[in-house]
Parts: C-alpha cells; structure tokens; sequence
C-alpha cells in the first residue's frame, strides 16, 4: 500500500475491456458446427475476455474488483461483445486485424496488472506474475468455458512471454524510477511486437480459430466429426 | 457500503444452501456408467451447487466468504447432499420436482446476490452481475469438476436470463424504494416461473441427465461408449 | 480475527512450496504424447501446484494471497519447478519417491491451510474445509489447465480423506489446547501415512501417470490414440 494514489484511468481501463470485450467476441463467433455458441454465449465469452483479467488482477491483489464497482465496466464489456459479434461477419478472415487486436489487449491488461500490483506495494516478481495472470486469465476462463484445451498450456505460451516481457519491462522502470504512464505505453508496445512477431514468423500459428479445430482433435487423440 | 446494516437473515441463507445441496447430489447421483461418481464426489458436488454461489458472489464483491464464517453451512450442505443422495433413488424420475427445485435455487441465490451486492454499495449493473454471478456460478463450477460441457454457455442460456430478470427486478425495486425483503421474494417468483416455463415450452429440454449425455457426445462429436 | 499473533514460518511455507512445484513438474513432465506440455507449460504446472493451495487458502479466509506479498514464493515455485523437470528424467519411475512426496505435499498444505484458518477465527468446521480445499486446489486447478479428468473426483477420493483427517486433528488438538506447531507435523504425518498405506493397499492405484491415461480413456468413454 505503498503508493495508493495511483490510479489506473477509467478510460484506459474501459479501453481494454472493451477492446478485450470486442476480441473475445469475435473469438467465441468463429466456432461453427456442435461448438457454435448462442448469442448469450457469445456475450459471456466477450464480456470475460474484457473483465476477466482484471478481475483477477484484484482478486490477486486482494482489492475488491475494480470493474465491479462502476456501472461502466459492464456496459462497456457488453457493448464491445455486440459489436464483436458484427465485426466478426464482416472481419473474421483478416486475421493480421484479430492478431494485432489480440497482442494489444494481452499488453494492455498485463501493463494495468503490473502497475496496479506495484501502486498497492506488491514486491517485483508476484508484480510480473500479476501482469502475466491478468494478461492471460481471460484467455484461460474462456477456453475452459468452452472446453477448449487451455492454449496457455500449449500454444499460447507465446502469449504469457510476451506478456511477460512487458509485465518485467513494468517492473524495472518503475525501480529506475521512471513515470508508471510512459512505462505502460512501451510495455504495451512490447508485448504487441513481441506477440506479432512471434505470429509473423511461427508458421504454425495463422490462424486461431483452425489451430483451435486441429489441436481439439491432436488433445483428444480423435478425429472429430466437427466438418471445419 | 452505503447499507452495512442490512445482512441476509442465517435462515434464508442455510435455506438456499441446504435446497442446493439436495439438487446437487441429486443431479451428480444421476450419472452411471463411466461417468458416475463415488459417494464423496457426490458430496462435493452438492456442497459445491449449496455454497459455490456464494462464495463467487462473496469473492467478486470482496467480502471474506459468509458461508466459511459459522459452521452451519457446510453442516447443512453436507446433509443436505446426503439427502439428496437417498431422495435421487426415489425421486430422479420426478422430474417435475428436479426442475422446480433448481429453479428455486437458482432464484434464491440470484436474489441474495443482487441484495448483499447493494447492500455493499455496489452499483445498479453489476449488482445484477453478482447475482447472475451467484446463481449460474454453481452449476459451473460442478460441470468445470464433473467435466462436462459448460451447461450455461449451451443449453443453459435459459438459467442465466431467468437470473437476470429476477435481479433486475430487485435493483429496479430497490431504486424505487421497495423493501428488500419483499423484492427479493418477489425476484425468487419471477426466475422460478422463467425457468420452469422455458422447461415446459422448449421440449428439447425434457431431463437434464439425458440432455447431458447428448450434449457430451455432440460436444466431444463422437458417439460415446457409454450405454445411458 | 482472533489470535492475529500467528503466522505460518516463511521456511515452512517455502518448504511447502518447493516440494509442490517439484512434484507439479515432475507430474506434468511425465505426459507424452499429443498431452506433451512444452517447458513453459510444466513450469506453470509446477508453480500451479506450489502456490495454487495457499492462493486458493487465502482467498477462502478473505485475506490478500500471502504468496504475493513476497518474492521468494514464485521464485521458489519456479526453481523447483525446473528441479521436477530435471528430476522427471531420473526419477519417473520410482514410484514410491513420488507417492511419498505428493503425500508429504498434500499433508504440509492441509496443516498450513487449517492453521492459518484457526489464526484468523474461522470456526471448526469451515477451517477443515479450508484445509482440505489447500490440499486438493492445487491438483484441480492442474487437471482443469491440462483437460484431464479431475482426479479429486474420481480416484482422488483417497487425497481428500486423507487431508481431512491430518485437518480435523488440527482442529481438534487447537480446542483441547495443544500448541499450533506439534499438532502441525502431526497432522502432516497422518495425512502422510494414510496417503501412502492407501496407495499400497489399493492396487488400482500403483502408478499415478499411467491411471491417468487409463481414466483419460475410461472417462471419454473412447479408446485414445495416444500410445502409452
């Protein structure tokens, strides 16, 4: 409790959950065939895409959740899963869109995670840890929702270095003593370059919604009958 | 914590509890084959259903779990689970009885939710958030455990509409001055009479063990082994 | 609230944390086949089953997660995690090593997770609770991330028994008024030894990995792939 005036700002933070709550959205339409959603199943997924991760960050923290103590969060993460939900017809095939939007969420949720750990004087490492868990919990709430394979598991461990570069990045800043604002800006930068990179060059990841498909089937050790 | 006075009487609390832990044991008792669980797994399913709405909702509001404060709910949710385990052999069939119980439930702990929420300052939406929360939080917890697919994200839609228009219900009542004692009885009514009509009037919902099994083999697409 | 003066020793705990992340690691190691985790993903296997119990402890009793509050537990958690992977190699096969340690590791959570709940004035019976859910957490958090079956619930019966046993003599020896730290290694020695003399008794239950592909198959219903 170290530094308790800071605050991460409501439109930053409504950034992110809307731009999570637009991203998972978009994720959770792209499932054809048995594991299509409904509407309100496609909501859930984008307003816990938004709200997820920081809901573990204070959860973490031990700080009652921030996103639950205004009616903004929750408006926010909604209206993003709606419009998600229309950007997915019209967007789901530019994956570079989706992949960017995906590497930008993922550093701005691990950026608020480690700065809002350090404003409440949690130590160095469980700060990058909070990051990482706030980055990624959403990811992990959906896919075991879903009854996906947890891609943080396989895959996605692109996703918690990236994360976690940004998160350290966070972390040895604020011990230089450089502003935590700037800070996150270039942690967030990170994590997206780090994140797109990793898609550009690993051949195996093109697309989500496919590896998805393929690695359901590599997890279960079975083919599907699910037609792609 | 603009109401601290106001607390949900130890009765109505060990009510809600006590009538999800018969449900809980009840529904875990009903799997055979592969699938079925033994006696203590049982247990933790229906002390799971009695005590895993309110701890989410607890969790999210950020108060220290009510129901790990006194010893009387987990006593009543581990008796309850007993129960429910003799009445499944009698019972099961009734389904009339399953599906009006869970519907009670799910409205009790939906308007409990909702009520401890405001109590606690939270604002209009995510009160209703907690609530929902609350009532749906149980059951997904049981199928993450029992590894089933995800019922609210399915078949389950219909739960988390007839939550909602319960705890809209009560913050709308609450707004306009109402007592919380009668909104939230009042609330109760409401989802229970949704969610009963939604069973009634969608035929694809006859029994949940059935519809469980088939949603097993369409979400995994492939028949499963087991002979139901 | 009541006795405040109590605190686990950081040794103890670190010791608890150590031995669960080697175990993690070298459990999660052990899969091959599609199941294979990259070494990111045993990592966080291990550090899940490190610190997942007292995570899970904390937030129970209302407490911000004493794991966070310092650097050494992740560090901790992370150098034995790569202790199991580097052990896994050597030591997979001897069996006992790991049915001893696992035992030894449910034992230290489970007295830790019952006293730190008898510290802050949880009654009896919830701090058994408490207890149990410490011991086991870690476990299911692991299951869930790995879609495997969750073993608390099958065949993992056995770890709750044992927990609950090693919990309520804590319990039990706090009202007779016997001292915090004997009844501890106490505690931890009963979980122990009816861990292990259930292992050995129950020939079902010989070698953790392989029952867990055999449920893999029991539980699906289906005959996997994978080979062995």
């Amino acid at each position: 409790m170290t530094e308790p005036t800071f605050t991460i700002p409501l439109w930053a933070d409504l950034l992110g959950v809307g731009l999570g709550g637009v991203q998972g959205a978009m994720f959770a339409s792209g499932f054809q065939g048995q594991r299509r959603l409904d509407l309100l199943g496609v909501a859930i997924i984008g307003i816990m895409i938004g709200m997820g991760g920081g809901l573990i960050r204070d959860i973490l923290i031990g700080q009652p959740p921030a996103s639950l103590q205004s009616n903004w969060y929750l408006l926010t993460a909604a209206g993003a899963a709606l419009v998600g939900m229309l950007l997915a017809g019209v967007l789901n095939r530019v994956n570079t869109f989706i992949v960017v939007l995906d590497a930008v969420v993922i550093g701005m949720f691990g950026a608020f995670g480690t700065s809002k750990a350090i404003a409440f004087g949690v130590p160095e490492v469980p700060a990058v840890f909070i990051g990482v868990c706030a980055a990624v919990g959403g990811g992990v709430l959906r896919d075991v929702l879903m009854g996906l394979p947890v891609s943080i598991m396989h895959v996605g461990s692109l996703y918690a270095v990236a994360a976690g570069a940004g998160c350290t990045f966070i972390v040895v800043a604020h011990t230089l003593g450089l502003g935590i604002v700037p800070s996150a800006v270039v942690a967030i930068v990170i994590t997206t370059i780090i994140r797109v990179l990793a898609v550009i060059f690993d051949v195996s990841l093109p697309e989500q919604r496919r590896l998805y498909r393929r690695k359901v089937a590599a997890e279960t050790g079975m083919i599907p009958i699910i037609k792609p």
